[in-house]
């Protein structure tokens, strides 16, 4: 039986492979909906992108939502310096056909975790947490009718990337990640600790490019371009990939390892502002109230994803 | 000509007092909605006493909405020492006939002022600033089209009530003031420096007695309520009266005096959480975005209150 | 007779006057020692001019000590904006002749608590906190030989004057001020709420002057230098009067009024950075640690300057 | 020709063994003082182990001095539950013959460096910063004669141990730490990231023990009695062995290797208190302060300790 999901990105090329993952793995996830949210790229933009990659995967029928077009308190932080100027360049992808949903983002994701029943539907977070965090605050009572929220953000043993203390998706909006995680739902976090060790190396962007149909094409180009900065920073040979971590793990979970620990966000001071301070040795007596994993095993994802991919037009 | 305006509020008795002195003067305030908010008890309660007080003034043609139901990122704090349990302790109101509106007060705030001129349109709260916080970041657009926010909260001189350094409305969601006064709507804020100085002495209450309709009796009863707890505190003769200042100043702002300056909130130091930082005499080069009302007529305040409550049923 | 004094201070203007107020007190006041520490100026200036104002009131038998030229966290702040290049523009004073100690004023306010009878000893700190908190963390010991520590600074309904929360001398080291305010020593404050109170109007300069005396004209001299600001910022028409009133304090307790309440520092925020938060309302349970003084005699504090001053040469 | 050295340390079982290793290498480390800080146990018990180690070592030639009791702002917080109630549980060690040195040690820092040529002594921090601090504070110009400062302290990829953001030395008084890492002096810092690499296995503890003489026994009994503690926590097969990697970075810097880069301290925030915020991929503008070591050799090190110890009683 498929699991429920709503997918809450902000595209960017490696949302853009987590959609495709997701699309193309259908017997065991139910996409509802896509919701943009502003991070990578202002919302516009990742909007725009969302419904690109639904008609490169063929799934126009999945209904595309723009969330919130700023963060809670602070001013939008984007990385156009990582993803380019439309936050999705790499590929030639065609302008999107397929209308962007009149109704916000956020009441979307109230009205559908209102009208299911309760803890059947999951929400899988590949960029900053404003809509769910709007959605806590909006219709507090959606907190226990979530099954799960599985994210892509933090780090603690990578400790950080936008800042040395801070994970980009929850430095953008930290407030909405110190809500989200005090929110009571479960809650599982792929953090760069993960993504770090699932580097798209030149072997496996080259065996991604022999897949040969369109949507593999595309992931190849997107990830040829987006890898460039960390490669140059990190001095590795290939670059980590964040946000497909997510889908892989709601389709293998046995492919990662972690652990339930306290995780609170920092949002008091500028200098550590965002970091995911994890308890991971359980020195405090703090509420476990995250599964976090540490490790993931590349070759298993990479293996998962070829698969996958290949199954796409 | 009269001003739309849409009140938010947590009555609260003085916030009911506030509601009536509006609902007397329809020549002057086109009252379009109101709209509840948790703060003073909780956001059932608030919702309520705010469709009980416009029965109460024979206006059950105005709609009455309720927002949200928490801060956007704070535990709720109340005032149940201060107001009672039901939040308008003191008079026996008839519970409310008219129903509460479907919308959410957020949603109801963000269409009505998109659906307007903008510029035509002016804000009061009386409460917590949640709800127009959220208005903010659902609907950035929001901003431009508000004629201006005229609040009940925060102090400088006066500097705080719930905590040594903190105003009540302010205290409940500092994010949300943060959020609202930088905004960039024109703001005039009535802090306690002003509501300090508008006391409700036994003189006062007995004139507001004798005016003798049912709209005066309940105003009466309720601020002789409310008024207990600031008198043990302070040790004055009359107990300070809050959130109908704003409406005074709407109606006759010659009756207060005040200066364009820049306030900042507190959010980061729970020692200071929730300050109004008033850069009162100008030593910082910071904007200044508020027009923070210092002194009021006491005299002139209650003679038109009075003059006010006499119009009602 | 009379009470045993180490004066710590930064002169300035009202500092020097203090210091004269306090000589032509021996019958009350015997100062054991002056230390200087950074502030108003640099330590450099700071201890040059203490040994000016012995020089001007006959008094070189007191010895003067160089304290601490930095705060212990922060960069030092002064305010040669009020003070002028020396810290003690305005008269014409000779070079000092009597020689700086060779001992540090940290050691030195050590050793002397230390050698003499518990609760002998009052520290009168008219500057930053710097040298009794380096002293408090060298020796903790002292903590409990403190007889009292009488400072000048912080402010409450008076909120600040260097930034809009802070009052200066709390502001250059706010951890000093932290760190003394804790030591649970028998602490009062003289801050700006009883320093706006004490105005050097046109009429008073005039009647200090009228003295006579090097030393009245040497303090006419400088107040009148330094008011020019106050009067610029606040517009009135006397500028407040601040160290001298811990000398006040100390002859004529009865000249003002205050209340036993709890003061705390802010540290952890730059908005507030420095504040005195004051729990004047007992609205928290916390310790009770300062003696604050709210209000204080303006006329009956000139009267007793005027005939003090009378008294030196 | 030997580098002089001032040892600031809190012993400490490792410390201990930091201690040994140094007094065993006298053509290359010429030990000018010991200073005992307030940190693993309270001032008093340090300060006797320290005179405890050098009567082990056979050098009661080196002067032992007691600096400060107390951290600068926070409360002391120690770690009996790693080092036992005397910090030196483990072995039988006689009662210290060698008296504690008469002047404080914040003095014998700063009259040594003030006397020497500029640039020739080596300050070896082994526990919290608080003298090296109180020294800066106390004599700004010591800074610019440091040749340099050696300390263990602080974790960037290995966050941290008594919090799960923070080191325990920096945490105990992490304004000292923040102090000392701006005063200009050049800094090496060892962090958990190299002393959690250089673990106290079981085949190296016996190797210790082997070589037989009084001291190795000494430093087998105190490290097979602290590392109880990691072993249960980690999960390793050894402990971490923290203090001596710094003696052990000076006499064979060619063990280690590390980066330049900017550290600074987190004091604002109680979540991330203590943090040392490294910004190793120099995502920022800050300056580059810290010569910061991420990688040891931990069989180089132990070869090193195990030749140095057979070389002492």
């Amino acid at each position: 039986m498929s699991r429920k999901i709503i997918i809450d990105t902000d595209p960017g090329q490696d949302d853009a492979v987590a959609i495709l993952l997701t699309l193309a793995s259908p017997e065991e996830l139910d996409v509802l909906g896509i919701v943009a949210v502003a991070g990578n790229v202002g919302l516009h933009h990742n909007a725009n992108n969302a419904r690109k990659i639904v008609a490169l995967a063929g799934r126009t029928d999945i209904p595309v939502y723009a969330g919130c077009s700023r963060p809670i308190r602070r001013a939008l932080v984007t990385a156009e310096h990582v993803h380019g100027v439309t936050g999705l360049d790499g590929p030639d992808l065609p302008e999107p056909t397929v209308p962007l949903q009149e109704q916000h983002g956020v009441d979307y994701i109230i009205d559908t975790l209102m009208a299911a029943e309760p803890g059947t539907i999951t929400l899988c977070t590949l960029g900053p947490l404003t809509n769910i965090a709007m959605a806590l605050i909006k219709q507090p009572a959606i907190a226990e009718r979530i099954a799960e929220i599985v994210m892509m953000g933090g780090a603690y043993f990578e400790v950080g990337n936008i800042t040395p203390a801070a994970e980009f998706n929850i430095y953008v909006d930290p407030e909405a990640a110190d809500i989200v995680l005090r929110c009571g739902a479960p809650i599982t976090m792929l953090p760069l600790d993960v993504t770090h060790q699932i580097q798209s190396t030149p072997d496996r962007l080259a065996a991604m490019l022999a897949i040969g149909n369109d949507s593999a094409k595309a992931a190849h180009a997107m990830l040829t371009f987006s890898e460039t900065f960390d490669l140059a920073k990190y001095g590795w040979t290939g670059a980590p990939l964040h946000d497909p971590t997510v889908i892989a793990w709601l389709l293998c979970p046995e492919l990662f390892s972690g652990r339930q620990c306290n995780v609170e966000i920092e949002v008091a001071s500028e200098l550590t502002m965002g970091m995911t301070v994890v308890d991971y040795w359980h020195v405090t007596h703090r509420d476990r109230n995250v599964n976090f994993i540490r490790n993931g095993d590349a070759d298993g994802f990479y293996a998962l994803l070829f698969d996958r991919l290949a199954r796409l037009p």
